[in-house]
């Protein structure tokens, strides 16, 4: 018995691990592609920048027993990789693996915490991109693998174009079903409407974009296929939104496309301050501000 | 006993209409204020620009007991007061009575919601002001009387400078203990403690400003008391703010100055987004988004 659960608990960290290094893996292959659309800009109002690359800050929380403001105990570190450039006026990708114990607040709103007295470990990669052209969407993924007495995985991509275009939306949304179909019938369908209905702005009776996947609490049985499942999710975005960006890059836009744009990323700040799971989880288990609000806009307007 | 109990509702009713009338009094004086200090400028950087007046939208409920998305049943109006112009880049000045019933979970967390079952009337003036210049402090003044089967005054005023300068510090808390003091020795230090806390960043461990003051939930037993402190709290902010506005409004700024104030507005987005309570009240009760998000910055950075 003892020799069984010891097993599990090296198949648990052998799966962490496992996890953890695709997060990162998936986080340098993204970085490539998103600096080679950096170089590839041809046209458009900003060509006359220079190309730009990808900026890492590693960060790590102290290693200390001892709760933090917000009554959690948090461990750990990531790294935020932000790029201020030609194509993607504002783009942060990051990667974190955290652990500890949460406050017993928290605790309650988490699956299998309690049971696990708030011992939590939680590994993933976030990304948000604000672009120079109003007329390339911005975009939001994220994958993640959690573990309390429970493990789980979560995640999703979702597109929000300033002029929404109906090539870009079928080409983002045929991505990610093939990608789900891949792996589950039942799969698209499912995480396409839990995206619609979790993006959304209820103040605004607004949805946030044009939507695409979201999904939390996979647990199967099958870990492996799960993890299948997450790794798709990043590989489908990485290799779909620079087709996205490709599209529209190289045209110019107006004074009033852009003054467009800075008013619909306020939309963008209010959801993510408002709303977003992940914001309100980081900020109130006292995780790295910086990293966390690196999803807000370089320049936004409420005029 | 009926008697008694009429003759109760109707001096509470009188007591609401009186308030009420106040707010729109003082609305009218601080929007006359704020508009002189338009006429008056006559240096900085924006001097060629044409002096601002307020535009005023009345809006109203639908009249219906049906609850709204948020759960609550909300009718009454009020009046939006926006100008944007060269002193005052945007600021708005809002009025409103409402009334109506709390959702279940909303009413467990206002004093005397449960006992009303739920019903409630709500009035105030909502004040918050983003400047053209870098050098002027932005600031909120809030002013309001809630009912339920209690009974209560809140409100109060913070200053948020860009660069804080001693002298305006000096002269806004001045005003405000003077005003305190006017009333009862105590309410200053107090009131000044609850704006430090209240207005404080805990994910940037900063506070929004260099406070002010700030009460709540203020039912002395005696309300023509109470009344006559709110009364003079927005006294004080109509005759004190516009002084601290005409010290440096004809000031040059330098683009550094004006980056500097484009990303503190950032923290006053993030500040009314994630912490406000009036934003979080007014969203989730089902008010009017336009009026609510009056508040944020015309303009803002997160570089």
């Amino acid at each position: 018995m003892a020799l069984a659960q010891e097993q599990q608990t090296s198949l648990l960290d052998e799966r962490k691990d496992t996890a953890s290094t695709w997060f990162k893996t998936l986080r340098d292959q993204i970085c490539t592609a998103f600096e080679t659309l950096e170089d590839e800009l041809s046209g458009g109002n900003k060509a006359d920048m220079e190309a730009a690359r990808f900026e890492r800050t590693p960060w790590n929380r102290a290693d200390t027993d001892q709760p933090n403001e917000s009554g959690s105990v948090l461990k750990g570190g990531g790294e935020m990789s932000i790029m201020r450039g030609r194509v993607f006026e504002k783009v942060g990708v990051n990667i974190s693996t955290v652990y500890g114990t949460f406050s017993e607040e928290f605790a309650d709103k988490i699956p299998g915490a309690k049971d696990s007295g708030g011992v939590f470990w939680a590994s993933g990669i976030s990304l948000v991109a604000h672009m120079q052209s109003p007329l390339v969407p911005a975009v939001h993924m994220n994958t993640r693998m959690i573990a309390t007495s429970k493990n789980w995985f979560g995640g999703g991509a979702d597109l929000t174009p300033m002029f929404p275009d109906e090539e870009d939306t079928k080409a983002f949304h045929g991505a990610f079903k093939a990608c789900c179909d891949r792996h589950n019938p039942s799969y698209y369908k499912e995480h396409k409407d839990w995206c619609d209905r979790y993006f959304f702005l209820p103040h605004r009776d607004e949805p946030r974009g044009v939507g695409g996947i979201f999904y939390d609490y996979l647990d199967t049985g099958d870990w492996d296929a799960d993890f299948a499942y997450t790794q798709d999710v990043g590989q489908t975005f990485r290799d779909i939104y620079p087709e996205i960006v490709r599209r529209s890059m190289n045209e110019e836009w107006t004074e009033e496309q852009r003054e467009h744009q800075l008013i619909r990323r306020g939309r963008y700040v209010e959801y993510n301050l408002l709303y977003d799971r992940g914001t309100q989880f980081g900020l109130k288990t006292g995780g790295n501000t910086e990293a966390i609000l690196m999803s807000l806009p370089p320049e936004v307007k409420w005029p």
